[in-house]
């Protein structure tokens, strides 16, 4: 009894798998051929990225002050073109109408990957901080080279200020797609609607959970497993979440938060607070105040 | 001095290295020339996998419906085939006499990817549950489309569902590998021994574990970094842990356990309980309640 | 309106992104043509180890009793090259003076790789007590071949053991970002200044974090979520942290910490202790106690 | 003295080499986001239209005639859409205006697509007839799978039947991109604009050359290094070769060509005519006739 | 009107291409799930071959005489295993009765891979008399390695060399396909049923032809363009060509052929004669003549 | 029976492949860790010296005139940092005396990398008069870009052209290796010694071959099979052939020569001679005749 006797099985499974009552709600049907937003190509926008505003440390190993405008001219361009087509795939995927107008449709992603392109030296100025920020608040980092290569919460919050500045110019899917390559890497997930200031730091990270309505200020500090989620979300007549609705902490600057805290619902932590580990805070904490958990028993 | 003053060096790490008692235990000696379980070859399985189930998502960039049953079929073919071998592999690994007849074994396998096919539609039909899940459950989701792109909870259960059919079969190892591809992507580890009804999900996912003799009922929800694992577990004469005990929690239906918590042992969580996060749960919890962490302190 | 409309933009864009005070900081300039260590020759040295380490399961699916001895010497002799050259990148990164002298950082370096090879058997000895300590400690485990191939635990031991012997020979960068990769691949956080026993486990392990100066001794086992960090760390007087400080806990052996444990500060967990989970420890521990949560509340 | 003191040496090179006087004429420029037919992109072409006329000999090598339906599909839509893509590419390369109207451009290509595709079968069926002559002319083929396999006449021929389709149906540059191809392979250089019957064969091949306006009949046979060419041609009032005048030989049905003849110009070898090796004819050869080269001498 | 349009087009050449009258004779059918002979493969054994024999020119780019043994160690054994898998798949795909015994057939082609092992040491000895014999007689060459390195002859005498001792242990297609590889590289076709002595040359060779029946003596040498074919073979009764019939020249000791010339049938070229260029030879040519071309006319 | 019985046979063909006297002369020992020149980086130095010189037909897609400096400026510093290191591999192969300065040979090299990329811009001059040479020369070609895409002749020229300038400075190896690379490509062999004025062209250019001392004037014509070669060479007392004699002949201004002509010695063919097709030619040709075979034979 060779292979060829289970050929009656698959073309069974064939016919079932292709009716279209089976794959109802679960096809993506690309009626114009234009394809999904590609994880390989925003990959390669990811690596872009870096390798523009990181020079040396990503992208070709061997730049020198000479010739690096050469490198950077090169890679903004490509990262244009890249994310020129991937804006459009994801504003297509979006679209009601079955991207009726591809030639509008391209031209819009043409404007937001050149608006992209435009933010990049300010992007670089910012994530300048957040190095800065992880590499004095940890005595076991030696250099700010060693921040950039090595430390997992800098490439998540990287990829996050790209997701953000796609996500404010309106583009649909593409920047979710973006910060959940970094929550696959680091085990951090921010979401890209989330706003968050200057001189932001997570140490260690995996675990880390910021959601979409939340807000951070300047100098603040998560470590590891820390959650700032919703409690609960109100539903509509239907049963279904309603959309966009502020439920995620506030937390205000200089707040320091210790690893596998609990953060949930449209709470304040105030200026300078600190959050001990392990702990489940769902009302408001004092600007100055430091709580942490009930002693343990034996 | 040059690279060649430590071929010396080099010789004899070679020769220790090479001594039968060294490597005791750690060298896998392949007698019959069958190799593991590729890794390889198995995260191309669940790419066939997910591209049969969720067309248009996964595979190949343009399908129609037209067309679409072309593409399966191939994939259909495909994946038996793979199966066929990792199967195969997977079983020489676990048998004690050497993979003796190799030809019972092929035939053994065909049949286990034969079933794994026809299974195929229910495992769309149950996946189907699941979205239909995380869509609800989650204010920030805009369609089901972005619950099957970029949704790391569904990864993993979709990984789990195909893990668990083929743990039911018998296939040794290879369920395992599976579920632990999974776990490197998304930080969330279900046994494939475990048992989980329909319209499950988790939400974000880092750090969820799920043991092997877990029973979960439908429309559960589990957020990130939720334990449900063992207390401990008994010892045999030689002092090895007795293997196939239930040990791990049942979670009814509607069961919602928020982040952080830890559920251990036999124990039972009642139907629409639900569980605050960061909490140590070691007995069980009445249907329809809700327990939350002591109350920190300043 | 067609892209060319945006050279402007993508031009001027690069102009500001190639000013010098744009990337002070953030540019690493390979003043002699050194690159920085390559994270895809450091994932080929990974590579390399494990199929020296556990030859059969790792490297070349096809090996016998009668060849391995080639194959080994193979592994070995590339991965004495590729390390030296990587050991290099690391020392001239880390060299304050611009890599004056290339040919005495080779000879460092290739005398670290040698060194890393002497140290192969003994990193394989050790090892197989992390394989045996993991199989006892798990129901779910069938056999040795399963914790090799399956367990993350093991696979960031195995790169923490390897950076931590290339940290003792003084080896810059490179120890950690062999760490990061396995943090990145299991969610496992281990510091290659960490000193570690024998025996050595961590069940599902993601979100575990060990910090730099912690000392573990023999027969540890840790789940997933545990934290071994540092409370707070003293300033120097321009605020900067001093760094190498010890700040991490001490686990005496035998010690088990259940999973998303916070055990912070200098402070010792005595023999045979039991940590529960989901707790904040900020104090020692008694030899042969068990700690817990306070009980949850409804 | 490093690789750094040779920067401006670089600069200065890249500045000359980017001036528009020196790249006139050898530069081509997108205009508007099209590139250049790709040579990958033509080679998968090649392959494709292999396993579809070949099924089982190329492409996906495990084919059966129960699934061998869904290969031939998904493998005529890959084909479909990427010639589509790549005849505008070539459409737009030869176009005046600049590719000025994109969307009729892209019609027009999917047309020629879906002729090609159309013509599928036919051409299959005149390639049936070339492997049975080159079966039935050679000893040393043991089978038509050898030839489907190994002979480098019949992927001459195989190529310069699409090219030649193409061609037929108005599509610049490509054709002559698909039989450089097969030149580069194989050293045999057949202009797709030749005109070729049935039962076409070419034995070794390596340096046979057949012009652009070469009529060949059925049955025809050529060994290696014979040259149909042109003798002289033409100039315009400027000096230009005139295009597209009939230039080269005319060969009747049932001619054999030996290793090494070069025919050159408009003239007409007749039917059952057979031309020895290593001679030079530039005037027609009766029909039945046999010529060869005047003895050698010592 | 898109892409959509033409999905009717594309069914119905599939129906047409899938219908069995439609592939009659171009259409191989796996029955056993043993794939043809694979090209990939292939070229990888000839790789290995090339650095197995010339240790250092190709392959690992690293070796030393301390180490080379493991690396022939582990490449004898890559070539082993690589070789029976091709081998059985051309004893498969050359049998009339479906490949009914696979065990019989997988023991044979081990058979023959291990006897080509055993040969190795014999065809290095013989190739070394070819590179003496490149590199004596070309003023051009400067060192033996530039020989190995550079020379096409070369190439396409080791791969003759590879597939004339698997032709003699009976292996079918997979000698042609070796051949035809050095071919497609080299324009050099030697039929792997050639017999050539020792120190045989071929310098720059595009275009020669050797065909299976030849005899060619020890230090002989040819140029471009040579043709060792046959003038015409006897058919059998059906008008099929017989196979096997000696029909191509013999070439004793010393001969040197200059370029383009064509030597047919099965005559004898004499010890140390030699053949002036572009010549048509037909009849045997006495030992130590020289026979050039009749005059060129103005 | 398995694979297994076949170890010894593996284990002692690999004892005899490694004994000294078996692959003496066949084995290049890489004494201080600097590998052979690889044929893969020069391939690369091939594709970038065309993307530098046909920018926008070679390498990146989309380039244009904006940010064409961008693109060059990369590639020219690629192409720099490849060749020094593949000039310097080179040099050492060369080398007598075991590259004992490798600090010596690595400058010397960066200085022969720099002076080839200072000759780019008059290479693409002489590159340009061979674009208009083929493309009037041609009726079949349509445009300069036909024939920069397709014409294996420009190919083969252009290989040649930067082969030539690399010998001019006194590079080993690497110049013949680059020819080779076009050789096996087009079948056209040009040493790189050959000197070769502007203007120059070869149609479909299988099988010609143009020695190490031929002169060739401005405006000459090749066509396929064309050899000019050496008719013998003087040995020394040792009976090894002297080197670098001239011993090829010259073509002067304006010469045209048909196919399969072979022309030997260091001859003349006088300015606007044609040589006939199938020829062999070893005597001067004075300028303006034209010499044509024997007329054939019935």
């Amino acid at each position: 009894m060779g292979p060829l006797n289970f050929n009656h099985i698959l073309t069974q499974a064939t016919d079932r798998l292709s009716e279209s009552e089976s794959y109802q709600g679960l096809f993506h049907q690309h009626t114009d051929g234009t394809p999904l937003p590609s994880a390989k190509a925003l990959r390669r926008i990811v690596e872009l990225t870096r390798s523009i505003l990181f020079p040396g440390y990503f992208g070709n190993p061997i730049v020198n002050s000479r010739t690096l405008k050469y490198h950077i001219g090169v890679d903004v361009e490509h990262l244009f073109d890249l994310l020129t087509e991937q804006v459009m795939a994801g504003l297509c995927f979006a679209s009601q109408d079955g991207c009726a107008c591809a030639t509008t449709l391209r031209d819009r992603a043409a404007e937001v990957a050149a608006s992209l392109v435009e933010r990049l030296p300010e992007m670089r100025h910012t994530l300048h901080t957040d190095v800065e920020a992880a590499y004095n608040g940890d005595p076991a980092a030696h250099s700010f080279g060693e921040v950039i290569c090595c430390y997992p919460g800098l490439r998540a919050i990287a990829n996050y200020r790209l997701a953000h500045e796609l996500l404010s110019m309106g583009v649909p899917l593409i920047p979710r797609i973006i910060t959940e390559m970094a929550h696959g890497e680091t085990g951090i997930d921010i979401h890209p609607g989330a706003q968050i200031g200057t001189h932001f730091s997570i140490d260690h990270g995996t675990g880390v959970v910021i959601g979409e309505t939340c807000i951070i200020g300047n100098r603040v500090k998560l470590y590891q497993g820390v959650t700032l989620g919703a409690k609960n979300f109100p539903l509509d007549d239907e049963g279904n979440p309603v959309k966009g609705i502020p439920r995620h902490p506030i937390l205000e600057d200089d707040v320091i938060v210790y690893s596998n805290a609990t953060i949930l619902g449209r709470i304040t932590i105030g200026r300078e607070a600190t959050v001990g580990g392990n702990i489940w805070v769902t009302e408001d904490v004092a600007p100055g105040t430091r709580i942490v958990q009930t002693k343990a028993k034996n």
